[in-house]
């Protein structure tokens, strides 16, 4: 059994889920989404993500992390800005030494939904439909638990594939 | 006095330098490059990079940072990565509490050399000359001390224009 933590992360909403993979059986554990929206100064909001990333990892205890690399399609600034986040989110899980992956938007939808071009509605769908005690109902909760799943699914196959010497 | 730690984040190589603030005196007192271009993992660099910076706070007990909003002219990919080094250094400060200040290149440089446009060359021999002990001959810890230059420059100017109530 692996414990996964997912993370898409953003500078103003950063979406976590917790899943419990074994096989292929997946298991919902955890979900939420951690605002720093009212919290003007840059460096104050990247801490307080980083604390509420740490608090998760210390309550859920995650075996592995995979976080969502999200579309860059703003201008530079936006983009460096959106950097801040995902530094913090793939740093948080390397700090207490978890492995931590990556994997671009179309691999989740691919893995997830089955086709890359997949909305915002139907990745919601497939992961209540493959998680049933999903809580949140924000889309940045859901995007977490759907890179997780997709980590959980490369895990199986891996495995599966992989031949004893 | 104000001890101050400027940096001038890179996923590849960061500078960093700490002065003394007095007034309009400064004193010099360490300066180096974090290199983490030789681990290939991103999460694993960041970690780094976090450490090294951790433990630069920890040895110079800096009141105050600074940070370089590096130059994004580059392709959108390069620009996210750059935001990773820039968040981990904005953060770093942040999670020991002391505040974090950030200044455009172009600041600096007119804040160090006297015009927004002077070169890396230009920009080291006035580090070196206001700030006789710098020890590093990287360029990336001459642009760490510019930013902390900078910084003491911009207090000293708000300290001598603030008028008692």
């Amino acid at each position: 059994m692996t414990r996964i933590l997912g993370i898409d992360p953003g500078l103003r909403f950063t979406g976590w889920g917790i899943l419990e993979s074994e096989g292929n059986r997946l298991r919902h554990v955890a979900d939420g989404v951690i605002s720093t929206a009212d919290i003007a100064d840059v460096p104050l909001r990247l801490k307080a993500l980083d604390d509420e990333l740490a608090r998760i990892l210390a309550v859920y205890q995650p075996d592995e992390a995979a976080v969502e690399e999200t579309y860059v399609n703003r201008n530079a600034t936006a983009t460096l800005k959106l950097g801040y986040a995902r530094g913090v989110a793939l740093l948080a899980p390397a700090r207490v030494g978890i492995p931590v992956f990556e994997y671009g938007a179309k691999t989740v939808k691919l893995s997830v939904v089955g086709t890359g071009n997949a909305d915002k509605v139907q990745v919601g769908l497939m992961v209540r439909r493959l998680l049933p005690g999903a809580v949140s109902k924000r889309a940045d909760a859901a995007d977490a638990l759907a890179v997780a799943i997709c980590h959980a699914h490369r895990r199986a196959s891996q495995a599966a594939w992989s031949v004893p010497a």
